[in-house]
């Protein structure tokens, strides 16, 4: 196995070389020059990220990291914490959104529990990796130890060289637990610096007077441990959390060895910026899918550098959005493999 | 044969008693209520067109209608009319791009040549139902008589009834035809009373003279032969294509069928105001895809009361949006006829 640290610092630029074939054979294919718009572009990175001209991703997986949160003691969720090892036996047992988009989509589910708050030591079918009974209430204290994240990362290294090892071309994140938009928020505001209002929503449904003891908890956190913005192993301690830092894992993981990988919503936005803050050279390999409902998602996408493919009102997370998506980047790939060229059909170009 | 002035009034409307039995569903499902967002308005929808409170949706076909326009004597469009028979033959050999999204969408590809200037009668594997060699230059003469749109109006309903007799559940509208932006822009900016500019863009790519040209084209033609907005027959006369009569005959034609159509680009979107101004009742049975490239398209979603699903910088046409679009129809389905229950699956409700 490698250590995450090692592969933050091996992920390699895009390949220009396949970039340069791809964008060249677009412009051959029998439609006008740039129609198909980011399908255009998408295949284009993923012939710079895969080092393939004409790149086809038929192994997907989508890997669920699950974790708990001691904030939601604040009453910031609408939910109660026992349905984090709920939804995940829902998972491995086939009836969560995640499994009947990824059934659709021919991919593969993976459910770890980096941090769950519940005693899953008898149960099939789940990668066994907690690092701790959850992250702790960050009012009070930092969230996650340092040894806490250093596990927490590597959790995520690790599960997604063990997918390659099994045949991966194409990855989503996932996420689950209950309380998991309050780091994510807290991230957002410590990394952009925005109010914390301004990048805090609803989650999966909080009332009006939940949204401010929300607002309140995190703006407690940012005032009581001020994490580092240009530190991103700060701030993932002091206001992430277990899953959140295994999805960051993740995508360094991914990225280090030339996997595309589709990022989720709010909370894989969240890791993916604390993933791109430990591992600049990550941000090339990441794949958006869709804007969440979250209002904070925007200020995600802004510091990625990059904007969502579809906006459909999504708020599930567990890697709904990212899956879907599946679709497009696997449609991207065909355009570019299987369209007859202007000369090969015969086809009159631009007058 | 059904005739289309009988399908058009035999449009029944939605099945209220299936769309309450989805929605209900939707809220049992293991997803905090209404966050799966417009997946779950669109099972809904679909459900309410089918009359079936769990739809699937397996059969599935692209109706791509093809016609040319004497308008583009005028240089309105960025490719020579020659190219509308080429890219008929590509779809016929199966290099375009509506056969790369139709093959990873397990649909049918079904060409028709309802007013291409060029003779195909050769030619194996296409529909042959030419109603005249493309419309009239619509600066002179309409662009259609009433005989010609009356035809092509038949020629979707009776295309759309024979995939009908091979096994349809879902369908999209697709259009080829250079120059056939200019005829939609018209109908837009007949139909809605905007400004022509505000509503006319570069379809496959024309210059800034030729956005100017094809401008002036649709002004004069307006000021020419005042199509009555009320009266979407006089509009698809005077300023209208074979085509999209063809493509506003097809959705009719879904509707009274009970066939949910997936409406692709601007062409398509043209055709759909044409299908609703005939017909009230097929809106319901419309599924927006994309927002293409083209800035009149907006104005389409707002007639027909609509928001597009998402928005990839397309603008192709072929049908090619609409497609994309299957893959989160039947992600809509599978959801609401897949997923568990709180009650199945053993998890707490909110608190």
């Amino acid at each position: 196995m490698t250590n995450w640290r090692t592969a933050a610092g091996a992920i390699p630029p895009l390949d220009e070389t396949s970039m340069a074939a791809a964008r060249a054979r677009q412009d051959l294919l029998t439609k006008p020059q740039g129609s198909l718009g980011r399908l255009e572009t998408l295949s284009i990175q993923l012939a710079g990220i895969t080092g393939q001209p004409r790149p086809r991703l038929p192994r997907k997986a989508v890997i669920v990291m699950a974790g708990d949160h001691g904030v939601v003691r604040n009453g910031v969720s609408a939910y109660p914490s026992e349905v984090t090892p709920q939804m995940v036996l829902n998972f491995l047992a086939g009836g969560a959104a995640i499994n009947v988009l990824a059934r659709q989509a021919a991919a593969r589910v993976t459910v770890v529990d980096v941090g769950v708050n519940y005693d899953f030591a008898a149960v099939d079918g789940l990668m066994h990796r907690k690092v701790a009974y959850g992250a702790a209430d960050f009012t009070r204290t930092p969230a996650l130890t340092a040894a806490q994240a250093d596990a927490a990362l590597q959790v995520g290294l690790d599960v997604v060289e063990a997918e390659i090892a099994a045949g991966l071309d194409l990855l989503a994140t996932g996420d689950m637990g209950i309380g998991n938009t309050t780091p994510s928020a807290a991230i957002v505001a410590a990394l952009s610096g925005r109010p914390v209002a301004s990048v805090t929503g609803r989650g999966t449904g909080v009332d009006t007077a939940g949204l401010a003891r929300k607002v309140a908890a995190i703006e407690a956190a940012l005032a009581l441990h001020r994490p580092d913005p240009a530190d991103a192993f700060d701030v993932l301690c002091k206001v992430g959390g277990l899953e959140i830092a295994g999805l960051a894992g993740t995508i360094i993981g991914a990225a280090s060895h030339r996997i595309p990988v589709v990022i989720d919503g709010f909370i894989s936005g969240a890791a993916a910026l604390i993933a791109v803050g430990l591992a600049p050279a990550a941000r090339a390999y990441i794949v958006p899918s869709h804007r969440s409902v979250e209002i904070g998602h925007t200020a995600i996408f802004e510091l990625l550098g990059t904007q969502p493919l579809f906006d459909l009102d999504l708020r599930l997370g567990e890697g709904t959005g990212a899956v879907l998506a599946f679709h497009l980047v696997e449609a991207a790939c065909r355009i570019l493999d299987e369209m007859a060229t202007f000369a090969e059909a015969g086809v009159t170009g631009r007058e």
